[in-house]
């Protein structure tokens, strides 16, 4: 039986059923629906609406139904369109006619907005704690690494000496500044609808902001007709799901790019790669490509849940039923994603020899400038110089570093003997030693930020 | 056992694996796939690769996994981590050795792309028929309605009187066009890439025209490297599906609408609507928010696609994974809501009266115009006439057809007293009769296409 | 002449510099990038790099550059390809070699990340302003309108009285977590990345806390590679904008709704409503329907932008020049809207006439069920007696309000003479009364909070 | 002076102006909207309407104002809020009242329908022409590189050898697709709306055949409604241009990864690759950088027209004013990238030494394997063996092709001395001789198809 067929003269259609009914995906908030319909019990009574004793029975019985739900035993009927209407019929069935009493000024309206904030809540705490499991094996890894040299990009290409910690670390920041996200989205979401009824408020002197502190929610809504259509709390999630995303996306180019023989930087474990079944020899990076390619969906997830939310009218409007399967596929994409990727970094060998390798001369094209600046040249023709010095090698393919100091004094006269000194990786990079700089002693202490804000 | 350890010294992990594994969505292609593998020991016999023999027994065993499937007999093993895995252990269980020469000359990259071509092949047929319930719905109801007048809009504004027929057909003819999209999309989805190898080609004189032949596609892939990483007919499908779903949202945004008191044009059947957890009144229009919310994922999944698509460098790379479950859902979105729309259309309710009293003699301001037109005067000038006299009548409260012949007069001496003629209803309606147009002659023209399309 | 030339044999094609340069929208970040360049000037002054003279020639210079483009008088050349080269280049002329040194240490990537953070914070102080313009309004006509009563709607259908006041201010809230949102966008944005060279780093003596403070930041990035490839404010911020694009959609759709005669609920001023090139009678919101529209390029900015980053290996590269232009536009077309959507709202004539009319009596069938939740009646079975009371009402074709006392207690024998007062809307309303409820003294309530919100 | 001022009280306010009047976009539709105009002047003149003369002296005017609008002469007035109106109103100045009778049965709704579908039809004639031009260059290259080896990739890492011809062509193809997408779009684009007037059809006798045949259409649309509201061709035309760009993403990236000296396989022509303002060795390929990046807002450009058209109710809606922006921008971004990316490709140097250098004897591993086939051993198995061979290769740290006789024998004893000629990369790509394969064989049959491609 559903919760609302009085007025209605015949069924509803199987068809709409099939696409109407969302207890196959909605029953994942089960203990969220029972937890805020125990508190909305208590908090009743509290009101002087339902006795003490009635909303112990009630208590008892979602106690029972928990159980059944945790242990597997829940038998579902061919009427439970959704969690709520599931959880209440088997309410009871336990526990008889004061069942009928716990939706007094509930709707399902004000219902599934509290579950599905209190849903969201629990999903944060649990995607926090696998971003962190990222962070800690990028902080493992780069404190093995705070010396490693490698050949730092931009477009693509080497541009100056950095260290392999410095690159590890450009990746932990990222994913900090996702979890400060889901912080703030967290605390938007704390909110509680409860009390909000179909769209109107409860005519009952409920104290809502007890029963919000109850479940767990920081304060109560201001507007019951906001209250039960407002999903920017799915719409922020989603959101910051997406920027994880495509910072993952980040790590799985990088990771995918490493193993390439050509660079060989990296090699990811037996056991995060994959092979062909027609090439024997292939050795893919599969975790770091579906790392890389999951960015797609979970960006196509917020899309989908704006998309649906564009133009809608005032009041609850049954399209927000599109926001469940969303969230939580953006939810399960992740915490599918996450623990690959951590478990790749963790286990990931770093080849310092080859990072060594690839390290050019030209690459210190910069510290020829600098040189010059510090002689006096304003940069902007210290960077010609330099920049004609590289030209000069190219035209006779010799080494960046072998050019005659004669061809370079020719180029400027204020370049002398000691510009040899400029030909040395180790030294480029431990010159930028400034906050946030590449040197390895500027990387100490940024792992000891990091190290700080795993803590936290 | 996967089809590729033999280079690998330790296991995947489980965390890979629960993220890399596709069986749980992928199986569905289970009869494409095994199709794709009788098809193909076929023609590797008649490239005298497989004996006739061999190509039999193996068609055989085929023949038999595919009756498990069909039966819902087949037993998954921890290791079939794909269909194309799954198919060939079982097949070796059945037909022994001879089933490890199957995938001779074949990789999973062009097999899964065969396979998903033929699926998505299917799907469309599928769709086309589903989409032609709803179009056959809208003809149905529109021959009742070639007279029934109604308030036709612009910017949701009374504009001008149309009739129902017209109206109905306004969304019969996006549904044709989306149906020539699909059949489109089909004909460049109708490429075999059977032969492609992992990207290079196959070494053996398989003739690959006959092959495609024999699956049902009519050409087959110029390019062994684009035809394994080639999922544009995976996006065409997408964006078609994308724009089936905006169309039902109109659909579903006016039958929405419709529905309310003020309008009152139309009743959805009670087995079509849904109520209140908490009103015993309500009477909602779920199955259209639900057709109208539905274009929101369906975007998404196109969005995500190609989010996924973007940047791939050359040759195929795992992220491609993320094309199945996309097209996938986006399919049975599809296939859930359309028949919902074809039987609302269908058993809907439609209140002439209640349509009719919508009218207002504002809506013939264009008939006076045109009126003046006939006199002779610019339209332009006429307009502005015509414009004059609606404000006149609404300074004066009074309707538009009731305002006295000499003030209109004052504002045009054109107007003679045959101006009564104007205010007709359906005179204006059948006014416009050119193809295409409102009127009932013109709407019985239309009506003959439409049934003439749903032939095709 | 660009700033990299030096190494390059042949100028950049006319076609790439089409598609390459930048200055035709980046010269907008004009003032920021001057201010970012003086405030170099001295922190590299600071740090020893430029004597104290050199450091107030830039300045002087620069003084000079600013006052140039915000007079209209800068002129450009052609070389100059992005805002950074041009204000250089210009500099130059002004001041002298002198100007050369004004790089040292300095790359594009940390200048244009810098400049273009700067930009965003004002971005969003501008926007913030213009929100509160439309929550002003929202709660100047809420004032108004604390008693008049509306039908609140769920699903688009009549579902219980409210006061127009709480509708009014269902739409005060969403802009509020706007604004909230916006401001965590800020604060993760005033993070200083400059300092961070090309990617590795500063080798001078910068002190980059100061000079962060100097330019209004709040801190200073952790990882210059992090830092100079860094979008996430650009994402954030569109995603914030994305949504308030979705939250204005919801006034337009309902003011183009009440707009309909059918409603009649409000009147748009005519100075922003538009006619009709045909029909001389329209008058159409089209500033309500374009509000409604905006939407979708909102969240085609967020999404053109996300896949442009994803996939994107480590280090600036060129794709991440995209961001400006989606930023740019995002917020270009939320300061067109709001001043509109402000206005409208600001000028709206409501019709409390025709609210009132549009109440029917089964919008008090909850309140039926409530009267009978207090006989002592579970709620679940109040609810289904006063569903089959809706259906009695509707068969007899008779105002729910109008159903004999005698039939309503057939259905009930808990019904009693003082049923009647059930009957009344205002009274309904005044009922829910707990916070965030549609009661009048809860909505002064709201309205309290929410001018206490203006003020923050 | 708007077109429709007559009924109101007071202008437009400015705000709202800014946000409504589309002429500084549209006018870019003038040469399409004067031709609209010129043959339905004639074709109103055919219908009785209008006499020859008057017909005439329209057309003669509407020649003048092309001509302005031609050599730039045109002068904008404050009123002039789109190009229609801009249009008529000049018309004014020239002809005089008689320019008052063009807009006779014609509404903006549909006169932008028509002028719309002509720009973008002439818009698809422009970006094949382009898509050609990307094409030829990818022909043109590969003509050079039939038989030039490199390591074809799956997975990004080395798979087997495969011809420089066939990697090119590989990117012909998805062009060839993308134009033949692009010409299913011109035909349904090519439908003309015009006599639809603002909903409901047109009274005149307009022969609309003939005037859509004039314009350069192919037939007439069927139902008025939805001709004024359907913008499935801007939406069709958005989906062929994103994954156009998703095409160019691909080039792109490859293009970018080829440049980085770890692989040296291509170098850009210095005229299409940028320097860095620091870092004076920089050689970057930024165009092939933003030709990556385009893909994104592309793709958002639909997302974006997509969302605004969801759930818009019947009729037109001003939200459809949101088409325009997103369709010129699309063409214009990609009109801006297919001569770059044309340029690059018929520039670029590649470099058949370093493509060499990287082939690696364990590409061959597929190889050994189809050698055991062909002595009889199933594939699987053959597999299996080769893929011990590559884990004793790896072991041992010797090359895959150094392995002792003795050593592979003992992994199977089909193994002769004649599994030397298994290593040798040029025959391994020469035995992929199957149509569509990378055997230069097939590859020169592969150029002839798209050289014929290329003329159609």
């Amino acid at each position: 039986m559903t919760l609302w067929g009085g007025a209605f003269s015949e069924p509803t259609d199987d068809d709409l059923r099939a696409l109407n009914d969302s207890f196959r995906y909605d029953r994942r908030m089960a203990q969220q629906d029972i937890n805020g319909s125990m508190a909305y019990a208590l908090a009743m009574a509290g009101a002087g609406v339902l006795t003490r004793d009635e909303a112990e029975t009630l208590v008892g019985g979602l106690t029972q139904v928990a159980e059944e739900f945790d242990s597997g035993t829940f038998a579902v009927k061919p009427d439970d369109e959704d969690v709520h209407t599931a959880v209440e019929r088997r309410l009871g069935e336990i526990v008889g006619d004061v069942a009928g009493k716990l939706h007094t000024g509930r709707s399902r309206n004000d219902q599934v907005a509290t579950d599905f904030r209190l849903w969201v809540m629990d999903a944060i705490d649990s995607l926090t704690g696998k971003l962190r499991a990222v962070q800690a094996a990028l902080v493992e890894q780069a404190e093995q690494h705070t010396e490693t040299l490698m050949a730092g990009w931009t477009h693509v290409q080497p541009a100056q000496p950095i260290t392999v910690a410095h690159w590890l670390l450009s990746m932990f920041w990222p994913l900090e500044r996702d979890i400060d996200r889901l912080r703030d989205a967290r605390r938007r979401c704390a909110v509680s609808p409860l009390g909000s009824g179909a769209l109107a408020g409860t005519p009952y002197a409920l104290d809502r902001e007890e029963l919000a502190k109850a479940l767990g929610f920081s304060g109560i809504s201001q507007n019951s007709l906001d209250a039960v259509s407002d999903r920017d709390f799915t719409v922020e999630f989603l959101s910051c799901v997406a920027l994880v995303g495509v910072h993952l996306s980040r790590l799985g180019e990088d990771l995918v790019l490493f193993s390439n023989p050509a660079f060989g930087y990296v090699t990811l474990a037996d056991r995060y790669s994959t092979g062909s079944s027609l090439m024997p020899q292939k050795r893919n990076a599969d975790s770091m490509e579906l790392t890389r390619g999951t960015a797609g969906r979970l960006i196509g997830y917020w899309v989908g849940l704006m998309t649906t939310l564009k133009g809608l009218p005032t009041g609850y409007n049954k399209d927000l039923q599109e926001d469940k399967e969303a969230v939580f596929a953006g939810f399960d994409s992740l915490s599918l994603v996450l623990p690959v990727a951590a478990a790749v970094v963790r286990t990931l060998t770093i080849h310092p020899d080859k990072l060594r390798a690839a390290l050019v001369p030209e690459m210190l094209a910069t510290d020829l400038a600098e040189y010059l600046v510090k002689r006096g040249l304003p940069f902007r023709q210290a960077h010609h110089v330099a920049g004609r010095a590289v030209r000069l090698a190219r035209e006779r393919s010799i080494p960046f570093d072998q050019i005659p100091l004669a061809d370079l004094q020719a180029l400027s006269p204020l370049i002398a003997e000691d510009v040899a000194q400029v030909f040395d990786y180790a030294a480029s990079a431990a010159s930028r030693a400034a906050d946030g700089g590449t040197a390895p002693d500027a990387v100490r202490r940024q792992l000891e930020q990091a190290r700080h804000a795993l803590t936290q």
